[in-house]
């Protein structure tokens, strides 16, 4: 399998999708892919069970707000500049890349990368969606240790932390993702594939081509929620958006108001980068880890948080996270009360 | 010549003069050196010109606000981890530690680490003073690189930014200080003896040795007075203090009213972590780069800007910074436009 101009618009919808709202919009960074594969060629997508043991895996991608990274582009070839400070700190070749999350636009960066890299991107990711904060990843469950954690950004700056655990990763790199403007290129939760194979989501990139090929059904709603066997929470219209960039992440929520057989119904959603609860009427519609998206109702396409706007007619579809993120410490590091939200997680094919 | 349990009082008193009310209390940190040098044996104080040319000169420090220095204690043993993490990124052992300044307690504590690396210190420091931010050192006026530029907090975790100019090493460890509490151990700035020897001020430890026995004086204010050639600008009550703690650094100001011969007199101090400006009637009266020293006025004993109070009988005193800090150089790294003031320098002695 291999990304290239034929199936990277696709692969963007369906990283879309799986963004839950986050991981930043894939508009510029499918052009800089697009632009990626046809300078260097298509990037070969290669399973972690065909990889030798002890080859190096880079997982990586942009961290920040994605209401800055929509308007301070660029970061397209930054991976050449992570690749080469990860190779001289551990003195090993990296034989892969990875998405540290799937969803949105730190899916389809890393494929740009590893095209100027001349890599392979490998069929995994550490979410199976998008999460706001760093250690939210299945390398952190798994016990894979985040250092050495390898910012750099646009004018040449870099910097390398070894932090003593993921909360720590995460303090660290918000600041200097502020630093450097609200978003920053990073590398960390290093390891080889013989870990790789059982510490992350497998098989993400296929997902995400499977969920753009759905969307190119004659019915793409429709083919979107069988796809992924989501349940639709509200069709209607946004009527209020309230949107922060503070401490280097986009918070605030917004109001679909329901249209048509919804009329009168009132769906509020909870944004912390991602879409993480949706409430109607006082009551949990669906909460993170399980993915809350925001689709357009005409294409199915996502809309991540940066870019819901007053009147957008929209479709909520919420659907089920990798049960990974649904043991008790996939809840601890990524439930709903590690956002402060007083409630538990329910999944949402029970709500 | 050494440092030990029968000078470091000494030294530490010098230092707090050359503090310019910065460089944070050197009382906590002498109580650390002198436990350093019981344990582990005085340090010996060698001279640039004694060091064969490869040697490698690691300037160190803490970074941060003096008032979260004051009860954020520790740091004693963080030298080790700096040289360590130092030989490791370089390959190169330490030969020396240097203060990068040696005003206040950032003058005492690299010689606590020394002493617990078993190490020398050279007869040099950055400034000849106490500055607030990390690239006011003569290192970055001679064009000697802040990279790599090392941090550690007392907890294990470590940073080394790779910036790509001194303003940038400046924002990048403001954040991680801020991010480790307020205060952070940190390295830069490293070079050879054969640099160091052309870029620093030299005779430091000397100074702040001859300063600390003028305070020993039988009247130490005007044995002082007469070792600094200094100018007295007032002598009073200390009667308003304006002190907050933001950004990774403490600002504010002071006003001193004059009592005796002084009366009716009003001094107004500016403050960043240092003295920065002292104004009367509007008029500039002394303003960094030249040095601004608030003394009790019984021990004339340095008073640091976090512990200036209601009440304090003190007489400020000023004097002229090394001549590197007035050339043109100079003044457009610490002159005090680059504090925001729009104002000229003028030498104190002409004021």
């Amino acid at each position: 399998m291999q990304l290239d101009h034929s199936n990277l618009p696709r692969f963007a919808r369906g990283c879309g999708v799986l963004g839950t709202g986050g991981g930043g919009d894939t508009y510029a960074t499918l052009l800089g892919a697009l632009q990626a594969v046809e300078d260097h060629g298509p990037v070969a997508v290669i399973d972690l069970d065909d990889m030798p043991d002890d080859a190096l895996v880079m997982p990586c991608g942009g961290v920040g707000a994605p209401t800055v990274s929509l308007e301070k582009l660029g970061g397209i070839t930054e991976g050449v500049e992570l690749r080469a400070a990860v190779e001289r700190i551990t003195g090993t070749p990296v034989a892969a890349l990875m998405s540290s999350e799937i969803g949105g636009s730190n899916g389809v960066l890393p494929v740009a990368w590893a095209a100027h890299c001349g890599l392979p991107v490998v069929d995994a990711d550490g979410m199976g969606r998008a999460f706001p904060e760093i250690p939210q990843v299945t390398m952190e469950l798994a016990g894979v240790s985040p250092i050495p954690a390898v910012m750099v950004d646009e004018r040449g700056n870099s910097v390398v932390t070894s932090p003593i655990n993921g909360a720590w990763a995460e303090r660290l790199a918000r600041s200097i993702a502020v630093d450097f403007g609200g978003a920053v290129s990073s590398a960390d939760y290093l390891m080889t594939a013989e870990v790789a194979r059982t510490a992350t989501v497998r098989g993400s990139i296929s997902r995400a081509l499977a969920i753009g090929a759905a969307l190119e059904s004659p019915d793409p709603l429709a083919g979107l929620v069988e796809e992924l066997d989501a349940v639709e929470l509200v069709t209607g219209k946004v009527t209020d958006v309230l949107r922060e960039t503070v401490g280097g992440f986009a918070r605030g929520s917004a109001l679909v108001e329901g249209v048509g057989r919804d009329s009168g119904r009132l769906l509020r959603l909870e944004i912390q980068n991602e879409n993480l609860v949706a409430m109607e009427d006082g009551l949990v519609r669906a909460s993170a880890p399980d993915l809350i998206t925001v689709l357009d109702s005409a294409t199915a396409d996502a809309v991540s948080t940066e870019l819901l706007a007053y009147g957008q007619r929209v479709t909520v579809v919420a659907f089920a996270c990798d049960p990974v993120w649904r043991t008790p410490a996939g809840l601890a590091l990524a439930g709903p009360r590690t956002f402060g939200y007083d409630f538990d997680f329910v999944p949402v094919e029970q709500l």
